[in-house]
């Protein structure tokens, strides 16, 4: 097992005006918390909300290209939002290995988002397959 | 309230080569599961398999569009996948109001997306507060 309980992970992504708007122009979720900034402030906001399933977009990128095996297969995942991200947010994403079932060729994930504040926007769990 | 425990919600969503090659660009993840069909035959599926992160997209959709209030923020998602979707693949989409939280504004769906077949390919739970 290339794996072990307690390897960690980290990586950056930054919420770029490019992604936010491929994201849109994709999923087509135009919600006015997302597209609309005088909306967004008279909600509490600062600015637009980014939408959180950029996020888990990220989670994709991170599982199918970013571990140190490539046969793997995302079985579940689970976020929640902690705090809002706004465009152009660098994020420091950090994940450990919280469990390991080698009977089942399944490894857990517990990872958070970051901003540059250190305010934890998002976290959440991860359960991965290994492909054999 | 305009919501209720029990209402129900049904979406179609296509995932076509135009939104899966869309998501490759945006989000960099190439693992092979998901763009080599020869490896993907390899391990067992039928096809490439789809990124699950898609379904993830069409929740964004979903809740951010096709709810009759747009004021809502989504507080956390957990998806669990249960069967590969393929390129092509036409999903049924049910979410059912599963809990009200008036006291947070809170609003839990539990939600499935099927296939051709009527196999459950996803389903989960997603967790939103009502902004005021």
């Amino acid at each position: 097992m290339i794996f072990k309980t307690g390897d960690r992970f980290v990586e950056t992504f930054l919420v770029s005006t490019k992604t936010y708007s491929d994201f849109i122009q994709l999923f087509k979720d135009n919600n006015p918390l997302h597209t609309n900034e005088q909306f967004a402030i008279s909600k509490g906001f600062k600015g637009m909300v980014m939408h959180g399933n950029i996020l888990n977009g990220f989670l994709s990128y991170f599982i199918g290209e970013r571990l140190p095996d490539k046969n793997v297969i995302i079985h579940s995942q689970e976020i929640q939002f902690k705090n809002p991200v706004y465009l152009n947010d660098e994020l420091k994403f950090t994940a450990i290995i919280s469990g390991i079932y080698e009977s089942v060729n399944a490894i857990e994930f517990k990872y958070d988002f970051k901003n540059a504040d250190s305010k934890t926007v998002a976290k959440g769990k991860i359960l991965i397959g290994l492909l054999t």
